[in-house]
């Protein structure tokens, strides 16, 4: 519990100074003028008294306990100011102070330094190199912070990585009229953490909303478990920023090659229920209305306007975002007709045309309030001159108050009509600049509802033999950068039964060909050598052999091209399966947190088509359902132009089977079954190659 | 020329009223309070004056010229009054009255009274049920218009279908305290367009960008040459509402199947280089930055920051819209690295720390200037309390004054800074909420750039016989719905050198069959009958069909399958390609706005892919050339995994004599050339499948 940060009774500043420009001043300033609401002790040994608080030379010669201590001197100083706050008791410290880890390795001495004393005393470290901590409840009213930007009470939470992204979040917010309830940026995280935070910020019943900034998860699995059990009862709004590095470029499979930066994020996102946005406007606006605003109950949009231009904006937006737009029905449509002048439309949108009043707007409302198609309300109003203005705005705020729909209006005045925008605002409906942004608020509702409310579905397990497949990893002897020989590959599949395309392998070319006779012509021939991993590109592939002859000369010439290398190739001859539609499949160690499953549409279309769907292990049928249907290449797999589906449920079964293979495997940090051959015919379904690497 | 419409030297307001919520009000006081600079004539007959201006009876009675009229008076009095504007001398009239066409077939032929008597008269109408025009020229300050916004010189032009967002747009540049140069919203259109008002204002030496907002193209092949004229020279941004319509369901083909209703406009736009933006806050901030920097001669951004996340946030947007990172060269580094303190980053983007005062930014902002390699700079600024920022806003200020290079900032700051950011915005540069924004602004601008300083290419005409084709047209007999009889197809094509895969027709089975002895196997068997549209779902085409006996007993199958149709089946066999690349080609009749040409990615992934680049015609060998670049697909066509690229000058070829096409043969709606098959050998291309629909 971080009480102790967030609600302290009683705080030290240490390094209080009379100098303002500096961040002990500040400190000191923004707690005395945001009035926290209990006593302040400045130490400094050499001023008697800071902005007319006695100041003490040490936080031991304060009289009282003390909650939490800021340490604002430099970073030298901090390890013996940790001690002392050590010595008096005190139990949470922000170190608003640079110069450590950010500084490079003295500085990271320095900080390993004060995090031992601080366990020695079981003291919580918030920072070092950290703006601080707010807590807008007037029962504490806690600035302990050195920046310049307001604090206002509100329901809004804002945690982020950076303080400069913090403080902007924060500004606009205030901006548009809006307090914020909790609000820290950590620094350089060296022991209270984000993911600490976060789960903080969802325990307080008073906050409505989490904005969050990440620019790294520092433990992801922990991340995705404090965030699961937040996202269903509020929800947490979230930019992870750094999505354009040019990482991950050494990665060798397929598997890798469609896993861009940013998907390991939106894995995480997802498996949490996180809300992802990709600018901080849209981030701050949804946010604003979340706060504000109940979710929706479905995902379709009224859009209600007087003003014809704004709402096809509006619903073009929505129409781009996903939501739909309400079927409005014969009923009230009807309803509506009776309220309105006959120029209007009483279709969605609804245009009552610039002439309609109070008189129109009252009933029209309660009439939208109380329909249950209706989901979510999106006003987009002018103020013609000719009509009372604030008696719409009047009448609007009271036909729905507290009908349970979430509402957003956008108001296109000027400043003359600044007083019905704030009778708006005021009734808790955010009104923003322009139409789509209001639509796209309200798909941010929409998204949350659908996030939250989705059927995680049963866990399954599958018959596997587990153990057979960790004695292949045993004894398996994989090249030099993990990769599995195939005939092990091979093995570690059958234990889990994933079929493989019917295959011999051999040692030698004549012994291929002479192996080959069981198997149905025509056939494929590949060579198997730890030195060749692109296959085709080196000439290591001859698809469709028709006959034993054919054989015979391919594997004669594939010795040619192979002769030479330390180890004689070794070849497997597989039969050659045709008519089946290709997909990709595979798992990728997910940098800490945890496993991804994958599945993407295959064939020559793969890069282009960048078509995967990624998953955190462990999956359930619902899971793997989901994934297949995400992908844009469902279609293909579905049937189009008469063809028939291809046999889904063996799909999900390996996805489901390398969800398994995930937690009773862990050496395997990437598998790429590539291509996967579905047919329509149960049962069919084979992995024609697969690649595994293992840890090395 | 409008300029009796935006620079009167008198104007009338007939219906000029007392009554304050009237138009007739509106209209007379808003130019009243806006000082118009030439004198206001009211005509009214039943008042002496209206606001202390002396009244008329008619436009007849004033003694002076009138250049303008605002009509203000019901609609069934406006015919009258146009009249006496006619016999007056008045040349331009705008209807601001509602309850024309608007309102149905009654006000339709009112309004074509209306425009009947204007032309007899040589009057130019504005309107009717229009909001009316500004021009805020201090030599002018024409506020024709009923609006209540505000009118403030400014060098963006504003012009809207919808009068509803034309006020947004003023709205909220106003909001940014930017003003506007033109401003116009023409209702109904009647007489005067869009299009000539975009001419005009693309006329005015002061408009230096033109914010668009189209609800459709009254005229789309004027609108292309009217833009095209303009974008050269100074940018039209634009937004096109109304992109989720369901419309275009019917439509039969692939080319069709793949051109959502967007995809004309983009078509549009892409001709006559406009820029198209998809919210109006995008637009806005565009505009203001283009009204105020210069374009930038690259497409790189250099970001400098004091506070680290914004810019890693400004640098994610900018990737994510395809701007490049300026890599700062050695020299500039070093040179950067003498101004700042070793915490400093000085690689882009360059980060000065919070430190950082005007010693620092001075001579930064000077090195970067002066650096060729830097096209763009984005600032995305914190106020540290302990800098000097006034004197950073100096000093960034004036080294950047007249550099050439477009500047944008985002200061995160609060309301103690506003004379900062005053400062800023009053030397030119725009000043953003979010370091997003910047980004997006700046990526606008070298989209305009592209644009402007695209090559067109040479016009370039391939050798067709056109008017082989045009006889084949004249002689066909298309079926019911359009379509052209395969042979006829066949003949088309050849008139153009487009090749077939080899092919013989027979109209019966045993024909079919004995006819293919000429043709190499594998072959393919189609129908061809007017009933069957889509051959493949009515089992109406067999594949890789080996020899003579499988044919034969094809074709007996399909006997049978089409039987009793009213007219026997006709049957085309073909060579069966194999191993080229597929792609889809065809033109499309674009409503109004000529012929467009389209090549995308085939094969099943087709519609999966929606992988098509449409043009207008005609194209030159450049176009054709960015088309094939521009596909998802393009790797596949240029080899991937060591394959040989296609042939592509053959795909050039087929697209460059599609647009001959287009413009030879107007009767053609729809052409779908699907597959085509692209090989590497040169010359191969052929055209595996085709169809034509005419004009029917």
């Amino acid at each position: 519990m971080l009480d102790g940060l967030y609600k302290p009774r009683a705080v030290a500043v240490i390094g209080a100074s009379t100098k303002t420009l500096s961040i002990g001043y500040r400190v000191l300033e923004n707690l005395r003028m945001h009035d926290f609401r209990g006593p302040i002790f400045p130490i400094n040994p050499r001023e008697r008294s800071v902005r007319s608080f006695r100041c003490y030379r040490s936080v031991l010669e304060v009289p009282d306990e003390i909650d939490l201590a800021n340490i604002c001197i430099p970073a030298k100083f901090v390890p013996k100011a940790v001690e002392e706050c050590g010595e008096k008791g005190i139990k949470f410290v922000i170190i608003h102070s640079a110069g450590f880890r950010e500084v490079g390795e003295k500085g990271q001495a320095l900080e390993n330094e004060v995090l031992e004393t601080a366990r020695r005393y079981g003291i919580r470290i918030y920072g070092p190199n950290s703006q601080g901590v707010m807590n807008s409840d007037p029962e504490v009213s806690l600035y302990a912070n050195f920046t310049f930007t307001p604090m206002k009470p509100g329901n809004i939470s804002i945690l982020a990585q950076s303080g400069g992204v913090a403080e902007l979040l924060n500004l606009n917010l205030e901006r548009i009229g809006v307090g914020f309830r909790m609000y820290g940026s950590n620094g350089n995280a060296s022991d209270i953490s984000i993911d600490e935070l976060l789960e903080y910020f969802g325990s307080d019943d008073e906050t409505r909303v989490i904005m969050l900034y990440v620019e790294s998860f520092q433990d992801p699995q922990r991340f995705v478990e404090v965030a699961s059990a937040i996202t269903p009862h509020k929800p947490i709004l979230a930019i992870k920023s750094g999505t354009s590095e040019e990482g991950a470029r050494a990665i060798t499979s397929h598997t890798g090659a469609l896993l861009d930066v940013d998907t390991s994020t939106d894995v995480i996102f997802e498996k949490a229920g996180v809300i992802r946005f990709h600018t901080q406007e849209d981030l701050v606006q949804a946010a604003v209305a979340f706060s504000r605003q109940p979710p929706p109950r479905g995902n379709t949009v009224t859009v209600v306007t007087n003003a014809g231009g704004p709402a096809i904006q509006a619903t073009d937006q929505a129409m781009a975002l996903d939501l739909g737009l309400t079927k409005l029905s014969g009923k009230t449509q009807q309803a509506l007709r009776e309220c309105l002048n006959p120029m209007s439309s009483v279709r969605n949108p609804v245009d009552t045309t610039a002439t309609a009043g109070p008189d129109e707007f009252g009933p029209i409302m309660k009439i939208l309030a109380d329909d249950p198609d209706v989901h979510s309300l999106l006003l987009t109003l002018v103020t013609p001159f000719f009509v009372d203005n604030m008696g719409v705005a009047e009448q609007i705020t009271g036909a729905l108050e507290g009908c349970g729909k979430p509402v957003v209006a956008t108001y296109m005045t000027n400043e003359n009509w600044a007083h019905v925008i704030q009778k708006v605002r005021d009734a808790g409906i955010p009104v923003f600049d322009y139409p789509e942004t209001a639509a796209r608020v309200l798909a941010a509702m929409a998204r949350y509802v659908a996030i939250r409310d989705r059927d995680p579905g049963e866990a399954e397990t599958l018959e596997v033999d587990a153990d057979a497949a960790r004695k292949v990893l045993a004894d398996a002897k994989p090249s030099g950068d993990g990769f599995l020989p195939a005939a092990d590959v091979t093995r570690l599949l059958a234990a889990y039964s994933i079929s493989l395309a019917r295959s011999v392998r051999s040692t030698s070319g004549s012994g291929a060909a002479g192996a080959a006779s069981d198997l149905r012509f025509p056939v494929v021939l590949k060579v198997d050598h730890e030195d060749v991993v692109h296959k085709t590109d080196e000439g290591g592939v001859v698809l469709d052999i028709p006959d034993a002859g054919a054989l015979e000369r391919a594997v004669a010439e594939m010795d040619t091209r192979f002769a030479g290398r330390s180890i004689a190739p070794a070849y497997v001859v597989q039969e050659f399966l045709t008519g089946g539609r290709e997909v990709i499949m595979g798992l990728k160690d997910a940098a800490g947190a945890g496993t991804m499953i994958m599945i993407g549409t295959g064939g020559i279309y793969t890069e282009v088509l960048r078509d995967a769907q990624f998953r955190l292990a462990p999956l359930t049928r619902t899971d793997a359902r989901s994934m297949i249907a995400a992908l844009k290449g469902h279609s293909i797999l579905a049937g189009t132009r008469g063809e028939p589906s291809v046999d889904m449920e063996s799909l999900e079964d390996i996805l489901l089977k390398l969800g398994q293979m995930a937690g009773d495997l862990p050496e395997i940090v990437e598998m790429d079954l590539n291509p996967v051959l579905a047919f329509a015919e149960p049962g069919r379904t084979a992995v024609v190659d697969a690649r595994i690497r293992v840890r090395s």
